[in-house]
């Protein structure tokens, strides 16, 4: 049956499918070695306890978690989440908190929501794929914001091409692709300006509980309330439990929330009552503080053979971040190479990786990047995969 | 925190909260005998087969579950609606599904996919409202397409008025919120209308399972096959497992699909994993073929219990609807009765249900009709909230 004989919606049209995603179906090969996916590894998975979590709520209130529920969330999960931000001194009432499925539901409720075609949306540059997927739906005018080594450069908020723009988006923490973390410094210079400029802050922070060197820094939910910016922050627990689960939340004013709620219920009238319930018994009784050590600690010692690897084999000519945290590490190489060009010489090489130039936005492409991830590769693969990818290097350098 | 100073999007200024969801706001007061919930009753929740199933998933493929998984779905669940559908006699391969969270997922995606701004989309008058809501984020211009008890009538598909429609959005059975069911001589002209106009057919079935009295009819994809329509059909397991799941499912041609894909995946990724794979188990042991008796025997039993009390206490001159499945029955009061002033009455003599008027799209609202749900109200309560209902219609008479 394809007799279909009306035009999609022009948003629809526009839309392509992920250049990642494209590029994982090959990786799938056994005997290719990937640094291209994003996945969590599953050895950090806590399996038992989440079972035992869905087992004692299908034993206590099994038809209360199969039943529809409110939009908002489950209300002690909502609760859980506001207390949780305010061990880092953030007041924050359930009220203000929004339960999604997962981060991308979140950036593209945050798209329907703000952006009308042609509406200014800042993000830095690079960023994540899956948030410019999301905007993008809506049409948004994208203003690329510059990114050195302490993350993105705040001056822009305040000048011209900023102007009337309906948010910024960042990711303050080990950001994706990059590996990054936005310095205090910078931090405080953005709220400012936000707060100066009237431009909401849309804080994704995936991969804040995985920090593995460094000093945690103030959130920029946190920063913001002292200098009056209004800023969103976006969490999920993914990255924390496991990412089948498809649960994360928003944290917003009220004024957002109850608008996001209208959207949310229009969308899909409200996440599932069963996982939020479980994921609720599972994180309640403070399993997450004795759990993310042992997450933390596979995470550190993946990057650590891939630092140490890369630091063996890869040409003096090629740059890289070090990450403080998180699952990537972000490669600028000398500028004539074309990273997607070379990862069809490294696929014939049996090694993947995602070149950087889908996480920029248009007229700010830097084809001379790409991402690698560590998370689930083994410790002997990534030696290999890093050794093969230095030596395609250096015959291109 | 309220220093927000950004407009919201023109389409999310334009949403507004259910109606009904106000409404069910004040229907939770225990004193209140409540006919206006859609939620399926809990008693015909399999809870310990559900339990057992996620058991088997944590116990065989915990890892497995809990990592993020393929946007359309997991295989095996695909392919077990396509088999399903076999049965009815549609060779569907699993290619042509798609799993999402809830069919109001599925319609949230359509409208995302089909509607432009000012697109028009034809909807059975009255319509299910959380339809209208999903399709109205996109701005369409609906066109009321006239119902009598036979259903929607197929004549308006082929004028004028419907021309360039990009689809038609159709409940064959037991429609919400009329309980009617689409005879088959107009589900035969609908599909053979909409070939001939090149109008796809958007078939929303979540009740079709729960048909307690006269013969099931062929699917309206079943139909269209036959005669060249583009059918577009949405499933869901939140009434005949349980809705707390958030799952459900679109059957369409593979470019639709393809696309819904791309929009899944940057709209929420994918369909949580664990919930996908405890589905499959529950189901692909054939459970339901034991499970929906039951379940359609509590539904006919509350339906007989309104139905017996309408016919006792309501006035000649309300005239309502007898489902042949579903949870719910339709009400005509003489015109000159608003129900939703009715409704005010009501609450005040402790009983409730949802008036028509939200169900209807602009330029149609038939004021003076009402929805009555008896899924949930245990059958004493059904018997006195009828009989106030009664005294109210027949002093407003």
């Amino acid at each position: 049956m394809d007799s279909l004989s009306v035009p999609f919606s022009r948003r629809a049209q526009q839309l392509s499918g992920s250049a990642i995603r494209e590029i994982l179906k090959v990786t799938v090969r056994p005997e290719i070695i990937s640094f291209a996916g994003g996945l969590p590894t599953p050895a950090g998975f806590p399996v038992a306890e989440i079972q035992q979590a869905f087992d004692k709520v299908f034993a206590e209130q099994g038809r209360v978690a199969l039943q529809y529920g409110p939009t908002e969330g489950y209300t002690p999960l909502r609760q859980w989440v506001a207390d949780e931000l305010g061990k880092d001194g953030v007041a924050i009432s359930a009220d203000e908190v929004l339960i999604v499925n997962g981060s991308q539901q979140a950036l593209d409720m945050l798209g329907k929501l703000f952006i009308d075609e042609g509406s200014k949306v800042l993000v830095e540059s690079p960023s994540y794929l899956g948030a410019l997927q999301a905007f993008s739906v809506y049409e948004p005018e994208y203003v690329a914001v510059p990114t050195d080594e302490h993350g993105l450069l705040p001056e822009m908020i305040s000048g011209p091409q900023a102007a009337g723009a309906r948010f910024i988006y960042a990711l303050p923490n080990f950001q994706n692709p990059t590996g990054l973390t936005l310095s205090l410094e910078r931090r405080q210079e953005l709220v400012e300006r936000c707060a100066a400029a009237g431009i909401p802050v849309v804080e994704d922070d995936p991969y804040g509980e995985l920090r593995y060197a460094g000093k945690a820094l103030p959130s920029l939910l946190k920063l913001g309330r002292d200098v009056g910016a209004s800023v969103i922050r976006l969490g999920t627990f993914s990255k924390v439990l496991a990412p089948g689960l498809r649960l994360g939340y928003i944290v917003a004013d009220r004024r957002v929330i109850d608008k996001l709620v209208q959207i949310k219920q229009a969308a899909d009238l409200h996440t599932s009552t069963l996982t939020q319930m479980a994921v609720y018994e599972t994180v309640s009784t403070g399993f997450l503080d004795q759990h993310l050590p042992t997450v933390r600690d596979i995470y550190q010692q993946q990057c650590q053979y891939m630092l140490d690897a890369m630091d063996e084999h890869f040409p003096s000519t090629a740059q890289w971040t070090r990450p403080e945290g998180g699952m990537f590490i972000w490669v600028t190489l000398p500028a004539h190479i074309d990273a997607t060009e070379l990862l069809q010489t490294a696929i014939e090489h049996h090694v993947a990786f995602v070149p950087g130039a889908p996480f920029f936005v248009e007229g700010s492409v830097q084809k001379n990047t790409l991402r690698l991830s560590f998370a689930t590769v083994p410790e002997a693969k990534i030696r290999e995969g890093i050794a093969t990818l230095g030596k395609l290097l250096k015959a291109v350098n």
